[in-house]
């Protein structure tokens, strides 16, 4: 790869998600050549995703290009490239566009879909884990009430205008919220010719509760706004299949649609190359405490594994923690330079939170926890301070105030029609 | 097509350009029955088209949802599909998703790319009709400096760095000056590590002189304003081929570039079952003075072709010529309601206008011709006041606003990447 060749140790940092960006921004490059690869060239704000694929927001609210605020560092160069196989003797990374010599390797590559096996499911289902994949399911959902309109056929009607969403965590829980939103308030008038209340939106989830890592009282209070805005829901049951547009389940119920929303299960994704000895609970890489996978090669975010007393299945999948992560590893390589001792990473639980809709949400942080209202505009404040960007924070704020007053959230706008992949079955 | 029958007669409008949405907003439908298709859900303001394509401005700023635009209007439909085939006989329309009988059918249906017949160049250059062409092309350009930094191929990096644009028209002319503005003043920020004195952009040009349609003193000044951009121009000079990254030319000069945009023929587009009699120049269908093609079809915008002494080769292909139509047919329709007898329709100039580049604008409107700082500002306020829509006018100022005091138009993603045709030749 054409990076030139200086006299600083080289660190090169795989994907510019919420702990490679945070490590890109805070590594100081007086001390290191940085390089940065991500096969996107922009930082995607995963939290808000929904919002995209519900045509709340558009996709420019929520990412930032890489280069604009990488723009005032020295010694930093980005590569739109995809990281494909590690050499841990040799100490190379072989990606897409090339070889790429390192001194430390980060990877924080993230997490994918993970789909359990099932490739009927996952060649028919739409995941909802990047910005394109949350602009295809916006097209499909827009779509389908085209289509729902010139049909007399009643059964193909209730499968375009019946929604699926399996995984009742904070992004099915959202979106679930989201999409009865835009059902409640906002499609009847863009529709008036369709009769909406035929559109069904179900929840299915495994656990015996919805936000299953949140608290009871979280839980139930998130179930009953859910209910509010008329989400079927399903507890303790799996989806065991979706082929035909039909979706089967461990209970014995069957649902027809004609759109299924995967946001059941995640797993760590990364290079080829790294030992299997080093692969753990939802293939996370194994990474001791501080970070590190080999003397050279760190692991943040999503795709590290700590396990630990308090997180015996290692740390939660959310930004906060990648967030951390990536701050503690910057601060480490700012040390070793200094020749300081290395200090073992600790996590700051600062909560979690989701909301369900307007003046819906259930908060937790530290020994507080609310819901209602308050607990939304918390919700909002903080969504919006994470964001980068000045203009993204801007645009969002206003996207926001404007649809709280007029009901009218985003232009529903089919710019590139859906196009389903090819089924395996 | 599941559009009840009533007791009204039924106009179908195919289209929801600048003729057919204005004809849609102005139509009585106490009257009238409303039916208006389009393959797309929203309407574009293909004006801005290039500002997209140069990444300055979001494709939702310039595109409108057509269902948004006629929601406070009775007996009128909308459905997404693309017409097919016209049965003149017995009054019908053919479309992607059902038949539908009209009662009066009209045809603006816009113009699309003229390759004249050269299949090669088609399969391989980009047009900038609609946004998703304009979205591929801003991918496109994004992509080629990804890959000029990648690469230590000096004839690769040229062909991934060069630009031609055929057709010196308006459209060619000003998507020609904004990328000259973003190598000038904006790509070198995100690439510090590229040389952009590397970026060429050429202008190539059938005619003797740029903005062929506009004065001689307009030709002059767009003339002046391109160079002053360091923009390359070829007038006389026909393209023949382009294929393997090559451009051949009628004048032997040829240039190697992996980006060719075609802005230089428009064809009128419209549905089958028309005799071949009525096709005029540029695919346009003959109509008479009260564009009507025959008694109960009735044709508007780019598709029209009236000959007159003043215009011989027909009305300019231009959004006010377009709305002018579509205001006067809906006049003529509300009237005939009324029993009143037809006028014809007068095209009232209201003269032209291209943007070159900051405070470099030319403009031409009844004795007035004037150019620079002043022109510019124009410029801007008149293609505010056409934009559709309070929101999309508000957003589309800030960032006219921003850029003009940060030099720093929009964000630049590479949201779906840019996916070739497969060559024919």
């Amino acid at each position: 790869m054409n990076i030139p060749d200086i006299d600083l140790p080289r660190v090169v940092v795989i994907g510019a998600g919420f702990a490679g960006l945070k490590l890109a921004r805070q590594i100081n490059t007086k001390y290191h050549q940085l390089v940065l690869i991500d096969k996107n060239n922009f930082h995607t704000f995963q939290p808000l995703l929904y919002q995209v694929a519900s045509a709340g927001l558009e996709p420019d609210s929520i990412a930032y290009p890489i280069r604009k605020t990488l723009r005032k560092k020295k010694n930093t160069y980005f590569r739109l490239a995809s990281a494909e196989s590690i050499d841990l003797d040799k100490k190379t990374l072989t990606t897409n566009i090339g070889v790429l010599a390192y001194d430390k390797l980060v990877i924080a590559s993230g997490a994918g879909n993970n789909f359990f096996g099932n490739k009927t499911i996952e060649s028919n289902a739409i995941p909802m884990k990047s910005l394109t994949e949350a602009l295809d399911l916006r097209s499909k959902i827009l779509e389908n009430f085209e289509k729902a309109l010139n049909t007399q056929d009643l059964q193909k009607r209730n499968e375009l205008m019946n929604f699926v969403i399996v995984g009742a965590g904070p992004t099915g829980v959202e979106l679930a919220g989201a999409l009865a939103e835009l059902r409640n308030k906002i499609l009847p008038k863009d529709f008036p010719d369709l009769d909406l209340r035929q559109m069904k939106i179900h929840l299915i989830e495994a656990a015996p509760r919805v936000l299953a890592a949140m608290s009871e009282k979280s839980s139930e209070k998130a179930y009953k706004y859910l209910k509010k805005l008329d989400v079927h829901i399903y507890t303790e049951t799996f989806v065991e299949n979706y082929a035909d547009n039909k979706v089967s389940t461990s209970v014995g119920k069957e649902f027809d649609c004609d759109t299924l929303v995967w946001a059941a299960g995640v797993a760590g994704q990364f290079p080829e190359g790294i030992d299997a000895t080093k692969i753990g609970r939802g293939n996370r890489l194994i990474v001791d405490e501080n970070l590190a996978l080999t003397e050279d090669v760190f692991v943040l975010g999503d795709t590290a594994l700590i396990q630990s007393e308090k997180y015996p299945e290692g740390l939660p999948m959310l930004g906060s923690v990648a967030m951390q992560q990536g701050a503690y590893l910057a601060k480490q390589f700012n040390r070793i330079t200094k020749k300081k001792k290395r200090k073992p990473f600790v996590y700051t639980d600062k909560g979690t939170m989701a909301t369900i809709g307007r003046n819906l949400a259930v908060v937790e942080t530290g020994k507080f926890k609310f819901q209602g209202p308050f607990a939304w505009l918390v919700w909002m404040f903080v969504h919006l301070m994470l964001l980068v960007g000045f203009r993204n924070r801007v645009v969002v704020f206003v996207n926001w105030t404007w649809n709280y007053f007029r009901y009218n959230n985003g232009l529903r706008l089919i710019i590139r029609p859906y196009k389903k992949k090819k089924a395996t079955n």
